[in-house]
């Protein structure tokens, strides 16, 4: 391995690459990684030196506060190249913003921009010939935070490790989509950490999600906890409705995720002329839409799969199937993102950021 | 290092101790683990053969499921060495039917009783000499379970570890615990995993705990998460009050976790005559007894501290000082629990264990 300093991160480069082992055509999404990745350690009350080296297994203690005490957090971003073999980022700040409002949440360090972007933007440069051109083809970037403290006591850790991890993937389908609205079960509470990108969050869903998919369905539609009226997130996305032509979101709260995906997709709407409206969607307003024929499309939004269209929902034990419509808001939506997501359509609001 | 085979766990001594370097005395709790540890790891859909190993570090992909999405769960417990040097666990069946239930919600594989069970008993066997005899002195034990499939997709890992690490540990004292009742953060949903010993349901109170540290308060009285009005559990411990001379406790729920230490104080308060209630104890309640001197005491209840009394509480910017008590229920049945369980006292409840 050769050892090179570039803007203070220490390089370690791979020797070999596994480039060659990989079936780009058919990759499963977040299971294959390229030869390096990002490491900048959180010790004595301040970051250490940052490295890039090759992705492998790292060493921890047992007793290292991530396992038993939770204090983890990610972000999920993409980068694209495109027809001119230029790298691009999508609102790279965003997720950055948003990375340290999820670490102040979990009583973890914030990682300083100049360590998170730049070790972005040096390893995306180092490992770029993983990132593919062509429409659907991204890295997908996986920047994350655990606690590496030890002791087995139930306060923050006094360590910390961040990591950046690159995982190229294809267009994600999901096949068809069908929801149980969640009349029991919930993802956040009030003062809780339901806006925060942390990792209980997800496991927390899987049990319940395990029982949807038992019981024919793909995801759940999450309800606020207290009363179970409010329509907030589908799975682990942001959740749009189009009731009578009016494309309808839940406001971002403690309680819900506020997605990049999903501020996006309501400027691009807006840009469009599509009659947004960003309000809690209740359950009764989407069965009374289902019933007098004014639902047209519930869909999801997040980074990986970008829009996910959702084909009918299930409440109280009935399925409302929703209509088939050849120029969907979700696809003509999607569309226009993707494109400026791969610079195949102009960027005018400035979202893409040259690596 | 030897290998010998034993009930069918693999058994690999340390060839050196570091029990030497160990200062009982002064022990920080959850810091010092002993010389080995119980390992089992769960693959192809079965639990693989356990073994019991030098404590050390292990190697873990940086995709590792319980970095990202948090499937992580875990149980306290202690074991006593009495003044015959017979060493016992108090209650040890609780814990292993709580860990699988917690597993269930977490959508993790349930361990099989006889490997949580053979586990704990060879691995304390084997480190027998650092238990340590004498009221206070116990050893900590920590089983708990880890999501180890690789893999940045938010469902379910098919690869688990499980492990039991054993860290001796003094009686413990927090000091002077003045408490803040929450009016805005909270630790559980409801439908959510509150009730779980989940990993993500602690780093989920660091910050709020944190802000009440520096208000100058030692720990966080949560409520429930949709009106603030029920007094739920005291830090990581159930909360118990006196009023008017009855011993309240809220009912488990799925926001409440079902301790063993909490069920363990309300049968022995029962025997002993006292006047127990389980019922919902409002935070208007409480406030009403402060101010008519009926309340008489506060105390948490959970496996590290057995009882922690608290002094005082402040709610809505008022604190409340508790009165200075001679003969308080507290303290009376902490007594009476730690002599149960260091076998000073006959345990008349058959909770206690040979190892």
């Amino acid at each position: 391995m050769s050892t090179t300093q570039t803007n203070q991160i220490e390089i370690l480069k791979s020797p070999t690459t596994k480039i060659n082992e990989v079936d780009f055509e058919n990759l499963s999404f977040g299971s294959v990684f390229t030869d390096h990745l990002f490491e900048c350690d959180f010790k004595n009350g301040e970051w250490q030196k940052p490295i890039i080296k090759p992705y492998a297994p790292f060493l921890l203690d047992p007793s290292s506060r991530v396992f038993h005490y939770g204090q983890a957090i990610f972000e999920g971003m993409k980068a694209y190249k495109d027809t001119q073999e230029t790298v691009w980022l999508f609102r790279p700040d965003e997720n950055y913003k948003r990375f340290n409002k999820s670490a102040v949440r979990m009583a973890m360090p914030e990682v300083p921009e100049e360590i998170f972007m730049n070790g972005l933007n040096q390893l995306l440069q180092l490992d770029e010939a993983w990132i593919k051109k062509g429409s659907g083809n991204a890295m997908y970037i996986r920047p994350f935070m655990i606690a590496t403290g030890k002791g087995v006591i139930a306060n923050p850790s006094n360590e910390y490790k961040f990591m950046i991890i690159l995982s190229p993937v294809t267009s994600y389908y999901a096949g068809e989509v069908k929801v149980l609205i969640a009349e029991h079960f919930s993802r956040a509470a009030n003062g809780g950490i339901g806006a925060a990108k942390a990792a209980g969050n997800y496991a927390a869903q899987f049990y319940p999600t395990n029982l949807a998919n038992e019981a024919g369905f793909q995801q759940v539609i999450w309800t606020d906890d207290a009363t179970h009226t409010k329509l907030e997130e589908a799975g682990t996305m942001n959740v749009f409705f189009v009731i009578n032509n009016v494309l309808l979101t839940a406001p971002v709260s403690e309680r819900i995720l506020d997605g990049v995906t999903r501020k996006t997709l309501i400027d691009l709407a807006t840009s469009e002329n599509i009659n947004v409206e960003v309000r809690p969607v209740l359950v009764s307003d989407l069965v009374e839409a289902a019933k007098n024929g004014t639902l047209q499309e519930i869909f999801g939004a997040g980074t990986a799969a970008v829009v996910s269209q959702i084909s009918g929902f299930s409440y109280q034990d009935i399925y409302y199937e929703l209509p088939k419509i050849d120029n969907s808001v979700a696809a003509h939506l999607k569309n226009k993102l993707t494109n400026i997501q791969n610079k195949l359509e102009e960027d005018k609001f400035g979202w893409t950021v040259k690596v």
